[in-house]
């Protein structure tokens, strides 16, 4: 993956994001004319796969004076262990503070969604998992969710931002309101097989009028060769998709001779029912997940102060000075 | 609380953060030449308290042409049962088909933020809780996590850009990393009170250095009426905050005179926890609580065409037609 | 329900199902010339629905002296608790000595499958439960089975036997080898309407081949007025009967005008998923309910003898004498 | 064991215990003039030991035309999979759709007994196992239940008609009522020495009056050389038969000399009992097993047909066409 | 109870029972010419039954000067909450500061017992519990033990040691020890009714050799209106005493005519066995209760100074000053 | 360890700490004129490490002929099995019958006391425990209970009888009273270190009135190269002595250079918080444990006589005769 160009936003630049008691402390520090060289390092309270870290490494490069600073972090996309250090910086302090909230919580929220995402991946046996969960998050961070899932290993998504972010292309089946509107899977398929230029993947949802089954061998009917999968992504209501109906759907398919056509499975996906399906046999060759990595917990980090103008500071709780970690690279 | 202003992002309005077969959908619509009048209806999946409404409302108004749109919901801040209507609306398809992401987000990511600040807000017993949470989300939905968390019934927030979309004012005391910067918490203290405007709350955090109890008597007798509280923020590697703790302080700055310094606890709070607290009689004047609120699932909503040109249609599994819900208020 | 006329059959009476000590200790009675007036008292280990006393009075008319025997039990079809006497029988020992095994065995079998059926009867709140189970139980007990279900309170039985004893009619719907040899539903329905006599309900089985919404119009449509009901089964491969399928089935056939027609629910059925199809207001007019009766666990009976000669007597662990049980009638 | 000949009852035959919808399905097709080829397959709901084949064998070889029909099955005894096919038919459906009910319900009931009866000779490390639930199921299948214990793998089983299905002799000590009718434990005993021929071992059965260890030295005492065995059948209300008490009861034998007495254990056992008396090392020479083999639930067994005329054809949930089992054996 | 006078042991009094650190504290204060007026508060780790305060106050009332005094406390046999001060001491600390070791050791040894002797007698509904464990505590605390058993509420004990301290006889039966010497429990029984004093109540243990029905009725039969009790007690390896065995004895006690002799019950009696006897109605007489008390554990005890020299003082953790507590009583 | 000199109480020679019924089988035996050899076998109701043994030596010693006894017994501080017969007697009955209950508390108490300080041990990695629970035994049993501990493995003891008996030092660091009453605990250290000779390690207890790491070291700082240890006692009101803390200590002190001093830590401490603070990596040099090891339930032993002049005998439950045990030593 191409590391994106991260632009930091105004209103963080400003501070207006940020805790007011960071504004309060610039303005006292300043007043009292100080400003220390300071290290802080970050740390996650458990472990995970860190993401987020080149956009915090945009915002540093911005704000920090150039011949004053060193900074050193762990690369985006690697493994974290519980409170290891992951982003030391080294700076006056007056040129950093302000952004200790934006630092936390944008590597808290990008490493949340990215550890879900390689959970999923983990468990999946080289299968693709396409992020699918643009629509359970504010529309103001669905691209940076979807360019974390991809961090964290999942073959795609369905937001054109994250997939701009990621550097490639979004990937999309059909809604079902297409269908609804069109009234048939089959009208709804050829109008999409039609206007779709050549290179957009046919992948027909299957669950939305008649019986998966049924409606699988009339869409592979309808389109032949061009057809590249079938969606299964039956409510809850009728159960979901079970392990049963990928493999009835497969052997139904395969004899009418449709073998060409892949099986895409999206609905309530979550590790434990990928290893359930791929424990059991079912030959799913691609799962949208939704919820499960668009809705993790964040992995809250912590900021910590442990020199000041060379001098090892802790709070009680905390051990004075810098905590060596090897793994960490130099970043500016 | 004041009705913000929300203001759609250009990225939403281009379909941007869009699942991007959405965006085929519209293509082949408009190829087609369909655009049929279409009721969508909006509900979660979990109860809870509705937030984000008001954020949706701006963006329908913006592209629902005037005339010929009917746009029903529950208020913003209102609870709402599992799976009931929360939002129809009635408009050309291709008016807002693009947008079923962006409103199933901001409901989602909104309600979750909101429905986890009235479970605090709940069992608070009227003591005041303040949002602390911005350093554990993405600095792009800071603000609307802190404004949801408000919407929830929090009185306040940390962040400058939650308590601006909440039309009042940032709540903050001092970090740790003001006291670790000047070396003692008294003279923290001090210089915190020397350069803040007198109606800024003195409020002094006094777990960095030493015990609470020797702390809280020390930053008394310097500021001593003009001292407002005392924040307790111990760490987990200390033991936390404990119910014993808070009741020792307050009995020893009774004992030394101080019964006007309030006491505000903060690290790891939620609803079980201020339970406890309250239940064995802790005297707390205030909690701060983190990623409780921050980190709260968001409550996935479902979006659903239920008629298309005055048919009733569904997809399986669910019901053709109109699902009544007499809370519903006409908001467009 | 009227009396059947039961008939102890020959391999009973004989001695072949009894267990052989049985045997043996009345060939050791006779030779020690003894055949004492003795005393037996039956009670069951789990209190549940007592079964099969009207076939031990078959047995016992058959076998007893008429002119010295005394013969007290509690009602069929009685609630009886755990370890009630429910059956007491004084007579010469060599007259019935022989028959323990099978009196404790008809008890055990039938009052277990009477238990089942009542504890679904009894969360149904009046909607009717049919037995279904015969082909889980070997055939020659399938017909006391669903006699002893109508005895726990099921509306009717699938098996002719069951029927006949129960003095009613068998309750028949079709089966899915009738569709799969006719090849679609509405076909094989509409043969079910031809040649069946009118006073058979027509119950058409919705699930074989498509979906059953879809299936349950085209039916519908096919028989008009004529249609009593449609089944649903669905298999556990499509996860099962859920209350939304029953809910959504109901409500596309209102809405195309069909409210005539009832919906029967098969499958798995037992009295937990009953309340759960209760209570979540899913609108089932009739339940088939198969092996959750037809396996039930026999309620094993214990057979003592409590005095002997007029002699209170009883082996260690049981108090000697009648244990006296003011509900038992005098039955011979 | 030889295998038994079954001979199909009157009320199987004439569809008397069968489902009556089945009846129905015959009629129609007759009348319409229907009667493919028709291939069904039969699968258990789980694992266990396969009993009853020979029952089904019997059954169809009475009424599918010898020269058109083809069965392929597993062999009475044999452990099958959860779900795997054992037992496919081809043949004119006509002639054996009748009977899906009585083959289902023979494999069920009879597999369900020999599976139980399996568990509990798995554990017992080669001491022989008597089936003793004659007293719990109905007279009409006490035999056939003690045949499937004996196919699962006892001993032996207390029944005479069990014993004449498997081709043994009945097995059989004494009843605590021979006991109770003479008095003392010595003096039946005696009795029954003086009275049974010479091959019918000499098993006493020693908890009806006196302590066990007391009454087994008396009886010892009494018979010499020529008692086989005591029987500890020791009630619940007296803590059961214990590790300890087995083990007592040995020493205090073998204290006076009579090493040469085994021990019975009877009284609620079942795996996890009789795996607690041999890890716990209770000199245990035989066990009587009753309701937990007696009162096992049947195994389900489904049957579905999966070619029609040569088409693969299946319901919904199922695949269509024959399903490959290398394990079968041609029976007819 | 009256009172008992309890003497100090001298190796409480010399300090040689005590932690070494307090004999150190008392060097180091008398060579720093330190003795200040202290106030000590002691309180319990979790609520119970008070005991050992008598004890505790003849400790004091022997080493605290008598003119310079003052000890306040919960009497003997209260029950007392969670950390509710139960004593406080003023008095110049040299005086006392060496006994805090055993003033907390008292408490806690003799609290704990008396503790569980009244849980047991809580639940009793006044059925007699006599204290039999003095064979599971070291022979220098079986003494207190019982009188501590005596103070929660049982009424009586086996040892005469804890019978002198609390007033009253020692209770007691006969051992299974002179049974086996004698060699039959009417033998001993007989022998114990020759050679013991009229006022002795004849309680026999009827479970060593024979079943305990059986040997009852002996015994019984042997002593007739002399017999006032028979124990049962019989062991875990014959399945202790049941609620049926009770029943059982008491039924065919009264079936022979001895409803006069009553029942004692032991053998591994605890509060929820109580329980269980009581509400399955079996009629206990007495019980014996053991390791349930004898075994209990101690309540810790916490010792505090509060004030030194009128001062407030306390470690943190622990509030300054006097904890009123108004339901105290002035001792000394 | 040297064998201690245990010399028996009057009040055990006596018979006034015995079970009351063995005063009387004394007494009918004498008056029966029957005194036969018999052998008593004592085992205990579970597992654990033998304690008690030493004394019970001692006492019988003293009581059994000494031209008539043979004693067999493990050896103090061994394991023993659940159940192993740990001690055999065989001698004239009269001379030990009266000491049942004696012998079976003495060895019931210490084997609780020893197997729970063996449990600290085994999972302590070398780390000496030191055994601190005299404040919460009786004073009477406060010195075996001590001993106890070290025969199973603790270090060393806090009280001085203790330690007496066990041939080695109390262990003492100092009380919180000894703070408190000199109002600072760098002035205490001072006193005691001015006023212990030189060879009583100087440990302070710095908890008292200031954070741990503070206090830790300003301690340091006052007695330099003479401060053996830091004693940390967190209560629970403050959360306890956690890893981090004394990881924390740990990197304070060797910030300051001092490395030397040792870390101590008490409080709560049992097997399960030793393993967390060794698995989590704290480094504490010592445990003072406490409850764990003296509110530790006694073992239970059972005492039965098993041969009476030759004979083998037994009560129901146990067998008769010699139990073999090859581990006896002889002892008497």
């Amino acid at each position: 993956m191409r590391v994106p160009e991260f632009v930091p936003a105004e209103a963080v630049l400003s501070g207006q994001t940020a805790d007011v008691y960071f504004a309060h402390t610039l303005e006292i520090l300043r007043r009292e004319g100080l400003n220390p060289m300071a290290t802080m390092e970050v740390f996650p309270g458990r472990s995970g796969i860190l993401c987020g870290m080149e956009e915090v490494r945009a915002l540093l490069s911005r704000v920090l004076p150039e011949d004053n600073r060193e900074v050193w972090a762990l690369p985006e996309g690697e493994a974290m262990g519980r409170r290891e250090v992951a982003l030391r910086i080294t700076a006056p302090y007056q040129s950093y503070g302000l952004y200790e909230t934006a630092i936390a919580g944008i590597l808290a929220h990008c490493s949340g969604w990215a550890t879900a995402a390689r959970q999923c991946v983990e468990v999946a046996r080289g299968i693709p998992i396409v992020s699918f969960g643009a629509r359970h998050v504010h529309p103001s961070v669905a691209g940076i969710m979807d360019y974390s899932a991809i961090v964290g290993g999942c073959a795609g998504c369905s937001s054109s931002s994250g997939a701009a972010l990621a550097g490639t292309r979004p990937s999309g089946t059909m809604p079902h309101a297409l269908i609804l509107l069109m009234g048939d899977t089959v009208v709804a398929t050829r109008a999409f097989d039609r206007h779709m230029p050549p290179d957009t993947p046919r992948i027909s949802l299957v669950d939305t009028f008649k019986d998966e089954t049924e409606e699988s061998l009339r869409v592979a009917e309808a389109l032949g060769d061009r057809l590249n999968s079938v969606r299964l992504d039956t409510p809850a209501e009728r159960g979901g998709v079970t392990v049963d109906l990928v493999k009835e759907v497969r052997a139904r398919l395969d004899l009418a001779g449709f073998s060409h056509v892949r099986i895409f499975v999206s609905g309530g996906i979550d590790p434990e029912r990928i290893v359930r399906f791929l424990e059991n046999g079912a030959p799913v060759d691609g799962f949208g997940v939704g919820s499960y990595i668009s809705d993790a917990r964040p992995i809250d980090f912590t900021a910590d102060l442990h020199e000041v103008d060379g001098r090892p500071v802790a709070k009680r709780g905390r051990t004075p000075g810098i905590t060596p970690n090897p793994r960490l690279k130099r970043i500016l």
